[in-house]
């Protein structure tokens, strides 16, 4: 298990957490208190810990990936159970009110306009719904004004990131890549997003 | 406080909550187990719901945003107090890595050829510098290909962003646009991607 913690660089506790909870498999056993670890290993390790630190994700949401991406069923490229194991990071109240059932047929219309393919309860048009309710509830409609730019430049990233994806010669691969386009490329994005922000900010000031 | 629940839609319980957390002033007593609240609780109590609810932010974190919306001294198209508080997401361990400061001086580099006028410290640029390190060590060095793409993409959504805000008359609207504009404005446009990708991925099934 040293071995472990040294080549993967994750620290000796949180391996033994990531076990406990079932997280990374056991290793092979060799001896009362001794277990080989392989590079299959060392891999899961540090996607894990992506998710989690990276990602944001939680024990169980990172369970559900995994889940995912160890079922065989799943077609290496396909974004959707991925997608949905770890869109749902919030914790959401009331989706039953009027305003949020119109904010959810708004969404579900914007899709629609696009021609974009898209299962119908797929779990990012509720998250959609969700900020879209808010900003309505808050009166910060003009923002709304910005949602074509949004939903172009939204397609216009998602075409090279699914076509990167089925560049990887095998199913593992691509499931990888799967997963972490999609967690750290969003991490990825939101930085720099927040970045020119704070760019675009500062020329005003 | 019935009105109030009724007025914002947030259930009793959770006005209670936030009251309690000090994330919502007290209304002005008028009598013994009386208080009116105006409508800047109405306002406040929305806000407080989907920087939770929608953006995923912890109590401490909507705390320091409050601090910042109500601060005087902060210009209200200044995006960095309130980027600062709401990147902050997810709890890094370790940042003392080789790989780590390899990837931090990337993500300075890559600000810096962009020209970006962006705080040395600014906590994006650590946020970026994880997801870098996470997708060097996981090998998924091609996702990194994209980088000249998603920060021009940035760079093209930041500027009518960052005019909308200017774009309100008063220092409380623009500091409002500002918070929800980072904070929804991410949800909205992650959901988007999310959407976008499951359409690309579905077009390959």
């Amino acid at each position: 298990m040293s071995e472990l913690v040294e080549r993967s660089g994750v620290p000796l506790p949180t391996v033994k957490y990531y076990l406990r909870e079932g997280l990374l498999p056991a290793g092979t056993r060799t001896g009362r208190n001794q277990a080989v670890y392989g590079e299959a290993h060392v891999r899961r390790l540090r996607m894990i810990r992506a998710l989690i630190e990276v990602g944001g994700l939680s024990v169980t949401g990172v369970r559900e990936v995994l889940r995912a991406v160890d079922d065989p069923g799943q077609p290496g490229h396909d974004l959707r159970g991925v997608a949905h194991c770890t869109v749902a990071r919030t914790v959401r109240g009331d989706r039953s009110s009027a305003a949020w059932i119109q904010a959810r047929a708004t969404a579900a219309a914007m899709v629609a306009e696009r021609g974009w393919h898209v299962h119908p309860e797929a779990p990012a048009l509720d998250q959609l719904a969700d900020a879209l309710e808010a900003l309505h509830g808050l009166g910060q409609e003009d923002i709304l004004t910005l949602l074509p730019v949004y939903a172009q430049t939204a397609d216009a990233l998602a075409g090279p990131e699914v076509e990167l994806v089925t560049r990887r010669p095998d199913r593992a691969g691509m499931v990888e890549a799967v997963v972490t386009g999609t967690v750290l490329g969003e991490a990825v994005f939101n930085a720099l997003r927040r970045l020119a922000q704070e760019h675009h900010s500062s020329l005003l000031a």
